[in-house]
């Protein structure tokens, strides 16, 4: 029998096994009082099961408000502990919101728990039959790039709006010719009234195309489809039309069934932006981790999720940044790849370390000010990025390359 | 020139001015450095304008970790403030998903912050000419369910998973005889194997259509659609062809682009399920209030929205539950009423407190075990919550109708 299987860290004044008890059962066959009409057969069939319990023992107090500890405990103890749950996929089928609600809805406000995190998540693989997932993931990426031994190496038009769409083109020819695989559309930047969508992708496209006919490399721009349905689906057509190669949504703005609608029709690589995705996770006890955030949106089918990147000018701790790159490069359903979007901070100087982290260049490489901010210019901030991975995958230091690599040497004085 | 107008808490080691700014900058023409193209013209008409700061004083310690103090500060003091800021609505233009990735994006990571929560959201009227809103709304509900001078009186089939088609339709006659307006399915339960979407609704249609053809009364059911895109349509297609009169969804499991879909669609009113709530609201400085929260859906056209309830099961105080249906009930773009679903724990004893509250009977109040577990049976609990109502309505206490209305004094020895 196949099953859902969901992992949570916990903070509660019972027993972990009362409230992992109490979670499966809100969760599946109903409240944890037994109910008329549900009988033990309809229990043995239904119920969550509980996997495991670890106890990560006490906490002076509740982290968050209004948990209720036991009527009976007059000084109640806290503690913390990870569970694991399984659900029989027959409880919900195979439908990916049902599912977020199964994993991931009422049980974050029961009244026994003052903290509640989903830590991981695995879905079984009768998923894949329904939702196909990425279309074009990694290596579909690097073909429409002509980019394979290497990181994309991105970076995102600025200011985020107020550019019009001729201002915005001249922007990416300056950027292109610089040496860039890819650019995309803030996520603050969609159809508004002073950068109409259409105009946006003729006018940049007219840029792109003519770029890839002198050259024979197709830059990939990232344009941001979000907004109601029917638009983002007549939007694809539109970048789809003037052989753009690349639509960027806004994953929890749009939300899931909006985006495996858009991922059905679409026949473009599905750049995911995870704005939002603080809100989510800051918190130490509450939402949920980035393993079961991109399972979601892999089994969604999104081609490219944000991750942030080493020393990012997010509140964001580097060990958490590359635990997010490693779970998104696991394998799911066989395949299902998914390309880290490494960005936030990001110049020359974390290249040699993220590489040693995660040994793989199947990533993007996302600089703003680190590669438009170089003092020699866009182009030198490109070649320095290149450099440095060079450097990386070389086996050499940061240093050591820059010795005889000038826009390298130039960015470790600036940057570093 | 119309403004989109967003207040915040936050809490931060910088001055409140200069994180007021960041946030700014960050979510309209860009980060808070100035970049290339970005002119002082440019500047002037979209970056995003601070309209208000009020200084909450100082806290012990930051609450979230991960945030950054100024590179200056040897001994950081952290403080809380609330934050109004706006954006002329030419930033972003007439589109739901990007005004959540506005006003709700990024900006949660920003190293500055220890803590940001969105709290209040203003749309301008030119929403209303894109997003029609609720389309059957409180006076909708009330005509199509026969109530207009109480409360809409609901309830859950539960168990939540499990019971076959069959076993629901029999569970429906027995609510709808005992005298119940209103029922709903779990939002654990969606088009699972064991309980087809399609059969069920068949099965408890001819429930209800034959009760409503006795009684010239129909009770409203609402169907769990929730799932992809196409599925959703279709599902609510079947509830529309055999007569049903409602259509539920989980609101954050298939996200804003999906809802404004079916709501263009839908024939019927969509009950909103808000699981997964809690994990956007329960912690004090990260996420959003509920305020926001409704603003989105209702202009999504939600027509029904969970709100908890006073002495709830969950962990949230009443001076919220009735913060939220007040922030509800408060016309937007001249109307766009959603109807206040109160459930969690409730029976009659909260009848009178929550209308001594709100002043108006246009709620749903949905009850489980407060009135299917009523001792002297299921419709003895239904005619305990009406005369609850009664007592509010006529200003009577609760003990005062008891002493000549039995359910009502059985239920409030039993539950009281």
């Amino acid at each position: 029998m196949s099953k859902i299987v969901a992992k949570y860290l916990i903070e509660t004044a019972y027993s972990l096994e009362k409230a992992a008890e109490m979670m499966a059962g809100e969760q599946s066959s109903g409240t944890f009082i037994k109910v008329a009409g549900e009988s033990d057969e309809l229990r043995a069939r239904f119920l969550a099961k509980i996997i495991e319990i670890d106890d990560l023992g006490e906490i002076d107090k509740p982290t968050l408000a209004g948990s209720k500890p036991q009527k009976s405990a007059t000084n109640p103890i806290y503690r913390r502990g990870i569970v694991t749950l399984s659900w029989p996929l027959e409880n919900v089928g195979v439908n990916l919101p049902n599912i977020i609600s199964t994993v991931a809805g009422n049980l974050f406000e029961l009244s026994p728990f003052s903290g509640l995190k989903l830590l991981n998540l695995e879905l079984p693989q009768e998923f894949s039959a329904k939702y196909p997932g990425p279309q074009f993931g990694i290596s579909g990426t690097q073909m429409l790039t002509s980019v394979n031994d290497r990181p994309v190496i991105g970076t995102i038009i600025k200011p985020s709006v107020g550019l019009s769409p001729e201002a915005t083109a001249e922007r990416v020819k300056v950027l292109i010719e610089a040496g860039l695989d890819f650019i995309k559309d803030d996520e603050l930047m969609g159809d508004p009234p002073h950068s109409p969508f259409k105009k946006r992708v003729e006018l940049v496209m007219r840029v792109i195309n003519d770029f890839a006919e002198r050259t024979g490399k197709k830059p990939m721009y990232a344009f941001n489809v979000s907004g109601d349905m029917d638009d983002m689906l007549h939007q694809h057509d539109i970048v789809w039309d003037k052989g753009g190669t690349c639509i960027m949504v806004s994953l929890n703005s749009v939300g899931v069934s909006g985006v495996v609608k858009l991922r059905a029709h679409s026949q473009l690589p599905i750049h995911g932006h995870r704005n939002g995705w603080g809100a989510m996770t800051r918190c130490e006890v509450l939402g949920m981790d980035y393993q079961p955030y991109q399972v979601i949106w892999r089994t969604a089918g999104i081609d490219h999720m944000h991750v942030n990147g080493l020393r990012n000018k997010f509140c964001e701790p580097d060990e958490s940044v590359l635990s997010s790159i490693k779970s998104l490069l696991k394998p799911m359903f066989g395949g299902y790849q998914a390309m880290p979007v490494i960005s936030s901070g990001q110049w020359a100087g974390q290249a040699v370390d993220t590489y040693k982290a995660i040994q793989t260049t199947n990533v993007m490489y996302l600089c703003g000010g680190g590669i438009v901010g170089h003092p020699n210019g866009i182009e030198a901030g490109v070649k320095s990025v290149l450099q440095a991975w060079q450097a990386a995958l070389t086996n050499k230091s940061l240093e050591e390359m820059a010795s005889n690599h000038l826009e390298l040497k130039t960015a470790l004085d600036f940057y570093g």
